[in-house]
């Protein structure tokens, strides 16, 4: 490098193009090296490198840079308390479920979305309670256990669950449904197991009447996510589990706009004609029977 | 793969994470391929690859993920017609710069950022005008010419200039001055010269009260701008010129917040004796002299 660098205004530059994108993503890197906290460096340096490496390789225009910038700020106006668009975003470009594989802990079940519906106040109910409250949808029965690494029951886990409803729709999203219909949170038995009758879960759209809507349509690609179940599993002294179960042969399994499937995740609906069941819901049989094991990991 | 990829609820997977990552991102960037316009596919699908490899070499945990979002819903907040907070974060990621740096034609001036204070309704005034009007600051004689790639006189060129005054605020800044104060467009002769009065301009910080500012100060970085004129330099047929020129030896000028400053960028003030510039614009000697000479590349 000359020693002229900040001073002839006629000076040619001998380095290519590239040179210059490289002595930029470094000098910007740097700049985020004396941060207090280590891991923000870390972290802020990579995010500028990446973008860094975005704008290099699809040799982005102005005009297309500006485009991104009325994207973000048309996003920053529909944004609120009860939608984020900003979320959703994240959601589509699959970078909400990168985080989910890449902070997986060994050994346990599959994370998968969080998604925009969960509540925090969920009603503790007792294990094997009815949520289905005689409003329309197949009855699910849905049964399984908390596990450890090695198969053996976690004693104090403890489920939260929540779906949406036989219109596809979300309490949030149907003024019509009690808050807290089709959720709840369930004390597991000390043997790991924990049950519960419901309706089978539909597939929904995420919300299109925003830019992130506009994206989908112009990328002409779908807008549904397939049907599923959301649970977070818990227990002291385990990682916490974000997940989703899908109902094997549900629409969009291999489309989910928010790239939320995963193998160990999609799971048997299968009809069920146990008359003990059957007579504690007060149900018909055939009634449909899924299972699922939740293998949390050890913390630290 | 196994043909029961979506089926098997116990299936382990044998690949390594790595492939789990390929895979998310193979799949996102597919998602894209059907889009309208070829271009938006490719775009959508490079920024979502670029995106992942930051989430994936970053091994981003679901609090800073959750961090990050925080971070876009409180520039949203703040987010309005006079601010923008996510031009902002673009600018002090060096991501603005990085456009123009890939976007700069073979042969011209380097550009550099535009910067939030640009208007397009500056006046035009005439060549050789005085822009000072009484105001503080160090006089400025600013002339030069704007040129093609083989140093011929671009006819019919023109440039809209603007700055901050000596208190280093714009007009938007600061109530107490005229909206159109040290900003105008001047049409260039046919020989390609321009020439003005005007003030040495000053260093000044970018807003610091919003998210931004707060990254700013966690990263222990630099929140000033070196002093610099802001100019547009267009001319049919030719590639328009957004650009700033920084005066040599002004602070800040190595650590730009927004990396702005180009070599070839810096210019020299002089101290300038001649008589007749001072006595045509009526100020004393010696003032500043700054000479300039704008190259555009041809359109095509």
């Amino acid at each position: 490098m000359k020693t002229t660098f900040f001073k002839g205004q006629t000076m040619q530059t001998t380095s290519p193009a590239v040179s210059k994108t490289d002595a930029l993503t470094s000098e910007v890197m740097q700049s985020f090296a004396h941060a207090t906290d280590p891991r923000l460096a870390q972290v802020m340096g990579l995010l500028a490198k990446h973008l860094h490496a975005f704008v290099v390789e699809s040799k982005l225009t102005k005009e297309e840079w500006l485009r991104g910038l009325t994207f973000l700020t048309a996003s920053a106006a529909i944004t609120s308390e009860e939608r984020n668009e900003f979320s959703l975003f994240s959601d589509i470009m699959g970078i909400s479920s990168m985080v989910d594989v890449v902070s997986q802990p060994e050994g346990g079940t599959p994370s998968s979305v969080l998604g925009p519906f969960h509540n925090h106040d969920s009603r503790l109910r007792a294990n094997g309670s009815d949520l289905t409250e005689g409003q329309a949808g197949d009855r699910v029965w849905f049964h399984g256990r908390v596990v450890d690494a090695d198969g053996q029951p976690i004693q104090n886990a403890q489920i939260d669950f929540w779906q949406n409803a036989d219109n596809g729709l979300y309490p949030a999203q149907d003024p019509d449904q009690d808050p807290h219909n089709l959720r709840c949170k369930i004390a597991c038995e000390a043997n790991g197991s924990f049950n519960l009758l419901t309706i089978r879960p539909h597939p929904y759209t995420v919300p299109t009447d925003g830019p992130v809507g506009a994206l989908l349509a112009a990328s002409q690609r779908n807008i549904w996510r397939p049907a599923h179940y959301h649970v977070i599993v818990s227990a002291s002294g385990y990682v916490g589990l974000v997940t989703e179960l899908f109902p094997e042969g549900s629409a969009y399994l291999t489309e989910d706009t928010v790239f939320g499937v995963r193998p160990g995740l999609v799971v048997d609906f299968k009809p069920c004609h146990d008359a003990a069941v059957a007579q504690r819901f007060g149900i018909a049989t055939p009634f449909l029977e899924m299972s699922f094991e939740f293998c949390l990991a050890k913390q630290g």
